[in-house]
């Protein structure tokens, strides 16, 4: 078992590359910012039992919980720069769960260029937690919201949806799910999507160039693209077919419709959502070729008054109201 | 029972007032600085049974977790601007508890000029986790640190110590508390220096003029001054009988030493630790007059061959070794 100050100081301090961390031997982090650029915050608890199972490997938390925090910066266009880590323990962690946790933390922040500034290490009565508030930056006034589309805007998502979802179930509805005709490395690749998110930080730039809107599906399509929606007081038309699903998922919600409606409505995806002006769709479309991320068109921004539609390959209306995530 | 976006829209995007906040519909938020000034960051996390109990008061709960993170951007001499707010909900909440949560938080917000920028809510199957990281801005280059303290500096303390761990008593081991001859509002303000504590901010300008070092006690003096000589690369001798005690305490521990010893160990203080070189110490103590926070010498800094001693007034040595706060 683990004391406090061996924690810190064994497995965070040689984390801490920025002068601002003072070396995690302060109560406060400095942070200079270039006089040019904003700072971008996001903020992400992760729990276990409800963000991961208490089982998972220490390194898969760690990597996680930097993840779901990467992907909102990256979806606001903006580069990441640092963090801040709190870390609450049920009981000390011993070595090796340190040791595997530090090197989740590392896996992500050498991969997106990210450094840890400080944080808070407590006990707790309960469930391991993990909080973390993300720093990013970018110029000035540049930062992509939730509130710019625009009618006719073209909307895209990243990657494959429900794929998370499914991997859920696999791990926690074992009944469910035993009967699912997939292959085993089918089944490996969702339940890598649910524990090993993919932040989208290589599609930043071309967001901040090309995106009137943008945000990271965290609770799934069905209620973030409501929120997208909302906040850019505009309505929209989703070719449901045209949702982008892995592999797998194609195979599972061709025989099972219900499931689909429900995992796109699940959450976990951290893909990106956004929306691109029409006279922009094919410089998006080619910029995109450089990246190597995939992004489909699945739809178009509308008027307020359509609210926010689903339609099917007939033309047909698809209710998905009650597909909305909520943590409570 | 309200719905996690009952509880954003109608209790917490009433505390925006920043721009930067984006009105709470966005993944993240804006923080613009000063090209003047650095950025302060600090990280508190609160749980319910180990920072505060579930009984409490929502409105106790929230001021507390303002409370203690403003400590920290007060010990740097700083300036708070604004804050990120994460909660962790076991349950959704009802309407009176997040009114009296909002109540709280507001009044804390308004004493000390600060805004709410973002954050996250969320679901949890352990205790309320109410996680918050705070902002300050200071000068560029003028972060009191914990690293500055030189030989011969004067050692002060602001407020008197020991308080919040016999508050924390009178709630948690009323066997062991029965038999203390206190008068009822004596109790009361224990438990209200436990249940509420006093960030210092009215203090930062005259640490960020004077001080060499500075921190906020949060774990305890005997913790909390071995870490600033750590981190100073210095010794320091401490004056016992000279620690602030206030009358309740004064009256406890001369009845038990051990108490004593044990309740300056515990934390949760939140009164700034700072050390003065001797040539301001006149001028800073004159200064204080117009702040009306009591502040004491307790000792001198010395080099760190000597260690940190605590000496009574016989001028005897005290061991202490064994009164520092560890969180696991």
């Amino acid at each position: 078992m683990l004391t406090e100050t061996s924690f810190i100081e064994t497995y965070l301090k040689p984390l801490c590359s920025s002068r601002g961390s003072l070396n995690l031997s302060d109560d406060a982090a400095i942070l200079s910012p270039d006089p040019q650029q904003d700072i971008i915050i996001s903020k992400d608890i992760l729990i276990a039992g409800q963000h991961f199972f208490e089982t998972d490997d220490s390194e898969d938390i760690a990597y996680k919980a930097l993840a779901v925090n990467l992907s909102d910066i990256a979806a606001k266009g903006a580069k990441p720069i640092s963090f801040m880590l709190g870390i609450a323990f049920p009981e000390a962690p011993e070595a090796k769960w340190a040791e595997s946790f530090v090197q989740g933390l590392k896996m992500a922040m050498q991969q997106f260029d990210l450094s840890l500034l400080g944080g808070d290490t407590t006990g707790t009565k309960g469930p391991l937690v993990v909080s973390i508030t993300i720093f990013g930056q970018i110029e000035k006034g540049r930062m992509v919201k939730r509130s710019g589309a625009n009618i006719g805007d073209q909307i895209y998502v990243s990657g494959t949806l429900g794929d998370a979802a499914l991997g859920f179930k696999l791990r926690a509805a074992k009944e469910e799910t035993k009967n699912w005709s997939l292959k085993n490395e089918e089944k490996a690749e969702l339940l890598e999507k649910y524990l090993k998110p993919n932040p989208r930080c290589a599609l930043s730039k071309l967001i901040k160039e090309y995106a009137s809107s943008s945000m990271d599906l965290s609770d799934g399509l069905v209620a973030d693209l409501e929120k997208l929606c909302a906040a850019s007081k505009r309505g929209a038309v989703i070719d449901y077919d045209q949702i982008p699903l892995s592999k797998p998922a194609q195979k599972l919600f061709f025989e099972d419709k219900v499931l689909k409606s429900h995992c796109l409505g699940w959450g976990d995806d951290y893909e990106i959502l956004c929306t691109i002006p029409q006279k922009d769709s094919e410089t998006f479309t080619k910029a995109l070729r450089t990246i190597e991320i995939p992004m489909t068109n699945i739809g178009q921004i509308e008027s307020i008054e359509h609210g926010v539609i689903y339609r099917n390959e007939n033309g047909d209306e698809l209710s998905l109201k009650g597909q909305k995530f909520s943590h409570f």
